[in-house]
């Protein structure tokens, strides 16, 4: 169905073929997440079977039905030289799918890409693999393809929206230990190890899942007032009574989730205990209008008059944004003003937040997707601020 | 020093100013490592001061000494909106760079990223860069620089080494905790939590150091024999007297380190330890040939030849790399026919591997910065096989 999509998307914009490199765009052209970024492509030609370019000691893992698999050496020495050999399969690929001196797509416009999830770098696409392409097609013309991919991504299927319930239910592990963990005499960066070891070790397997990490970010007392921005943990030691917000990105098999967390370290003020509310109700109102056909404003305007009816002002940040691929996808954009269409199988995180110099910051996250009753979350944790 | 580096190498190209974007270069060129990737730039002029752009959250903190602060207001919504601010500063600063209809250089071939250290994307540079400096420019050209900044990566300054030092010795703490942690009824998955969570909570703020992380992969047992591949962490339970390796990605404040160990978790056999003994042999073998004006080939061929005449064979992947503003720079590749000429103040991770059925992987990787007399380790460990 993805291929279909894409294949379409080819069509609509006269394309011979695409070629992509980036890991999240090759898990959504093949559904396999390879292990090293940059040493995966797919091609997707406009007609006839797609292809996945492996090291060959991914060859027998990354068999996918519908797809040919091609293999060259990579890490060892001793064969060819790999560079020669990928283009060369780029090159039968895209003569196959009538591209040379035609029309090829590639990945021109990805900035923001998904965080590698082993000890490696992540790749990107910039002018190496346009030359790449131009090189092995004999001098196609090169298109970015970037928009078409976005819309594409943007849409789950029932296959993504499974593999995101388990992530999703690997963040709820990460999540249950941050509410555990988060009491007076433990810092911040102890804190985020707790959450992060829990992930990676009770996570991993969890329905198969076989690459699971967690990035958390801790914040801790008055220094949540700002917690609207992008905060790192530190050495602070977490005082009685002191409000404690987390910050959880987690990856299971290149699928991604996106979660924020407020609790208080003790007893919270009746005021605290409001903002709490009120950060959750703002959250449950933008599910509830994230329905088919609504924009991202007014997703995000019910987000904030939820909000202002519980007596308290949300942060001009934005209220969500579209997940999955990779923590932050371009659509849709739930912020004021925004005209992005919700659709049915979008799968949005939402992030309402309240933050008072005295009060602190109280922020709750969750990701959903959509529906025609509105937007269900994926998975829940069952904690309240204390 | 860095900065006049650079305009040297504006010189050269003929260009009048480059932005960098990515957040390893920007530390590169003004010693600040922003908080997220691609909202933070830099502009070096041929003449002139250099000028940091960052989100106004941050502006207090970025404050380096000769360098031009700018700010702009970034994830909050309710002031001007970022894009057209960052281009006006950027459009002002490469018209004081006398760039407009000249030449400007950027970073457009860099697609190995360094990862990022929040739960954020790491971002990239691409056509979007490409044409916000083009317009930014009013029509300038834009010069792939990327071959300049790898080559003035490669040498560390003193201020960089003593970075680098730091970013070592809290990746012992995490191998510490491997070899301490290394023992039967562990999984692959919990030994890693284990590790990253030794590096967060115990190397964060170690002498001064404020965004620390790690990354390990662990593999035991039989699959170690094919350890030169690129493993991931399962969630096998570690058995007595298994083969335990440990591939390791720290990073201190944009610093990046690459190590590996390996351990028999009980009593390992003659063989075995014969196997370890060569490895770290090999290892100091290819740190002592490499001194200033030598090979690649040769400190490569000095770590085979020590293995061979240990009775091993050195598996065929590369002995080694440059690293440091990421796991893998570009410069020097220490590879058998390299003729990359490795030079003082270069810091190196070399990795000898010995990989063979029925006796399993053994691979050691430190890093060294290069002197006179060959690399010297920036931090060592001081544990052996068992």
């Amino acid at each position: 169905m993805r291929i279909d999509q894409i294949k379409k998307g080819l069509e609509e914009r006269g394309l011979d073929a695409v070629v992509l490199r980036l890991a999240e765009n090759v898990l959504l052209a093949t559904g396999y997440y390879v292990q090293i970024g940059g040493l995966g492509l797919a091609v997707v030609p406009r007609e006839g079977r797609p292809a996945l370019i492996v090291p060959d000691y991914e060859g027998e893992e990354a068999s996918v039905p519908g797809v040919e698999i091609r293999t060259f050496p990579a890490i060892r020495l001793d064969g060819p030289p790999a560079g020669p050999l990928i283009e060369r399969h780029l090159s039968e690929l895209i003569e196959a799918a009538g591209g040379t001196r035609g029309r090829v797509g590639y990945e021109g416009s990805f900035e923001a890409v998904a965080p590698p999830t082993l000890a490696g770098e992540p790749n990107a696409v910039a002018l190496p693999t346009a030359a790449l392409i131009r090189s092995a097609s004999g001098g196609a013309e090169i298109v970015d393809f970037t928009a078409s991919l976005e819309q594409i991504r943007s849409i789950k299927t029932d296959e993504d929206i499974e593999r995101l319930t388990v992530v999703n239910e690997v963040a709820m592990i990460g999540l249950d230990a941050f509410k555990r963990h988060a009491r007076p005499g433990v810092t911040e960066v102890g804190l985020a190890a707790e959450v992060e070891a829990a992930i990676l070790r009770d996570g991993s397997g969890h329905r198969g899942a076989r690459v699971v990490r967690g990035w958390a970010t801790i914040a801790s007392g008055p220094a949540t007032a700002s917690g609207w921005q992008y905060f790192r943990s530190g050495t602070r030691t977490i005082e009685p009574d002191d409000v404690v917000m987390i910050e959880l990105g987690t990856v299971a098999d290149g699928y991604w989730a996106d979660h924020t967390r407020t609790v208080v370290a003790g007893t919270p003020t009746a005021q605290q205990r409001a903002a709490f509310d009120a950060a959750r109700g703002s959250l449950a109102a933008s599910f509830e209008a994230a329905v088919p056909d609504a924009t991202g404003d007014a997703a995000d305007t019910a987000a904030r008059e939820f909000c202002r009816a519980a007596g308290f002002e949300q942060f001009p940040h934005h209220t969500g944004h579209g997940t999955g691929f990779r923590y932050h996808e371009t659509r849709p954009a739930i912020l004021p003003g925004s005209d992005a269409v919700i659709e049915a199988g979008m799968v949005i995180a939402c992030e309402p937040g309240i933050y008072e110099e005295g009060l602190g910051g109280f922020r709750w996250e969750d990701n959903a997707v959509v529906t025609a009753t509105g937007a269900r979350p994926l998975a829940t944790s069952d904690y309240g601020v204390d």
